[in-house]
């Protein structure tokens, strides 16, 4: 893979991946409840949502050091010829501790996202974490991470501050993301309470109820027009965007069908969403075109998930090459994009 | 419109067309429940689901004769250049009704669907509705429908005889299904029962919500193996199958990421998917290149949704267009498909 990726002269940026901090790790291992991380003599389990481990209540995920070990995360890119990445928290965030003591951590850990950069020689760059106590210390905290070098955006999932994203007191936190153009990464957190999604070892939740949470949180954000209020917000959505651009022909039909009982959106839904970034997480080429088609190759950015990842990088990057070749488009998704969005330096790392 | 169908010789079938015939509609007429149907002064209106009526739990949606009025049916074909209707009962076909009555009307409204062929020239063709009592009375079902002329196939929502496609009580059906190759019409029903999607006059509902209905249950239908254990059956989904196009190959990578945890499916989940038939009723671009990359140039048909239509026809006739031309692949789409899948008659209808 490196060699070919040479050949290209096209560097790889992987705009998602996770990493837990060890205070981080801490703060998850003290709760008794779901979100939290299970400490087995030093064996860690990982329990994330509530639907995932109804059958075996006490029982999580095992976690490896790949979750809070940079050594590993700069090994796993050598391996797939990855030249750096924009790392970011996972699930839960700050959502479990919404007080002043979460705030406080969310500082300290954006203290450890930020120092990342300068101690791996850029090969990895930080996305800031929001705190979760109220509307006013997110919006405070995205003046901060502007403010703070080595820190790129915030990440968050489908609720900050406790609020769906349609929520009007998060007017106060849009304006601020708005007004500093930071970039904002959208992942899901929950997948969705539904019986329906039970069994098949979770394969449900995690193939298609997570990408469901992520698609009715950006289409409240859509509906509501937190993006006709606020138009220069810089938003990148996970896994290509949920279902979104297959069901965005679908959304704008009904809202023009009920234009009648008064909708507030001056456009269609669609048009909102081809102003997303989405990244190119989505394994198979049909759903890659789709993506394609709706946001254009200027919003598409190559990510990994990492070290949740299902699948190797590579058969997102073959995706994209059998579909696009080789060339300046590919170039864009793979490097160029995220240099852009993110406001990256642009230079060479290895 | 009719002008340029006749250029192009090639025929339109809408395979997604719903017809409520009058003894169905007084059966629902006579629930206090949703779903039901409420007759004010010979005014009707119509409740599905129960989350689409939270807010105002007595009033639903005006119903017109587009719902029961075969005049109104054809008038609505001959407006907007469509040849031949495949003509489905609709949400909530026979599911509140699962007992000995309810299974005798299904009798009946099938007895109604058979006679549309024969009283409309062909323009109309009827599929049959399911008894609900138990999964024995659908099995039996499969044969009557297939034994009876003028109906080409059996229509459904995600639940039949009250149980989730994976159920194994359903493998009695899905052996019938597939001894006699019987298309079967999958079309979501409740919507999710989500707050998350609540608001927006049920824009996220009508949008989202029953897409992922539709997706969670053919997903289901794929994990559990039905389609392993019974190759033969011959099924289209609804909608371009919610949101499987964008979604398979997440669930592949899910599937080969968990195949230690003991995956009794042979191969990957897309590979089942790809066997699927799918409407074109997609309503852009983007998502319809993603369902024909997916299932192909020979497994999409033309639909419309009438009389829930939200958009009119033509905005997926010339998504279809746009995309594939006017030659062989158009023509295969909007009318070989359904005659080859249904088993049509092949003639010169107007």
């Amino acid at each position: 893979m490196r060699t070919e990726t040479k050949q290209l002269t096209t560097r790889t940026i992987d705009i998602h991946s996770h990493i837990y901090p060890e205070p981080y790790l801490e703060l998850l291992e003290r709760r008794q409840e779901i979100p939290r991380i299970i400490n087995r003599d030093g064996n860690r389990e990982f329990q994330i949502f509530m639907q995932e481990n109804s059958s075996q209540p006490t029982k999580g995920r095992p976690m490896g050091p790949e979750y809070w070990d940079i050594e590993e995360k700069i090994a796993f890119m050598d391996k797939f010829g990855i030249d750096r990445s924009v790392i970011s928290l996972g699930n839960p965030w700050m959502d479990p501790f919404p007080d002043a003591a979460g705030d406080e951590a969310a500082v300290s850990i954006n203290k450890i996202l930020s120092g990342y950069e300068s101690s791996t020689n850029g090969r990895l760059v930080g996305l800031g974490v929001l705190p979760t106590s109220c509307v006013e210390a997110a919006a405070e905290t995205v003046k901060t991470i502007t403010q703070t070098e080595g820190l790129y955006g915030a990440a968050t999932g489908p609720i900050i501050a406790g609020k769906q994203f349609d929520d009007p007191q998060l007017d106060l936190f849009w304006k601020e993301m708005a007004t500093y153009k930071l970039p904002l990464f959208i992942h899901p957190e929950n997948s969705l309470p539904l019986e329906t999604l039970g069994g098949y070892h979770q394969s449900l939740h995690f193939a298609l109820g997570f990408p469901m949470e992520t698609t009715i949180a950006i289409s409240r954000l859509v509906l509501s027009g937190v993006m006709v209020r606020f138009p220069t917000l810089k938003i990148i959505v996970a896994h290509g965007g949920g279902c979104l651009p297959y069901l965005g022909g679908r959304m704008d039909s009904v809202y023009r069908a009920q234009l009648t009982v008064g909708n507030s959106l001056p456009n269609p839904p669609s048009s909102y969403l081809r102003q997303l970034y989405l990244d190119a997480l989505v394994y198979y080429a049909p759903a890659f075109q789709a993506e394609y088609r709706l946001v254009g190759e200027e919003h598409l950015m190559f990510g990994t998930d990492h070290p949740f990842s299902i699948a190797e990088p590579e058969i997102n990057r073959s995706t994209i090459q059998g579909e696009l070749g080789n060339g300046e488009i590919y170039r864009k998704i793979m490097e160029r994009n995220a240099i852009n969005f993110f406001g990256l330096v642009d230079n060479e790392l290895r």
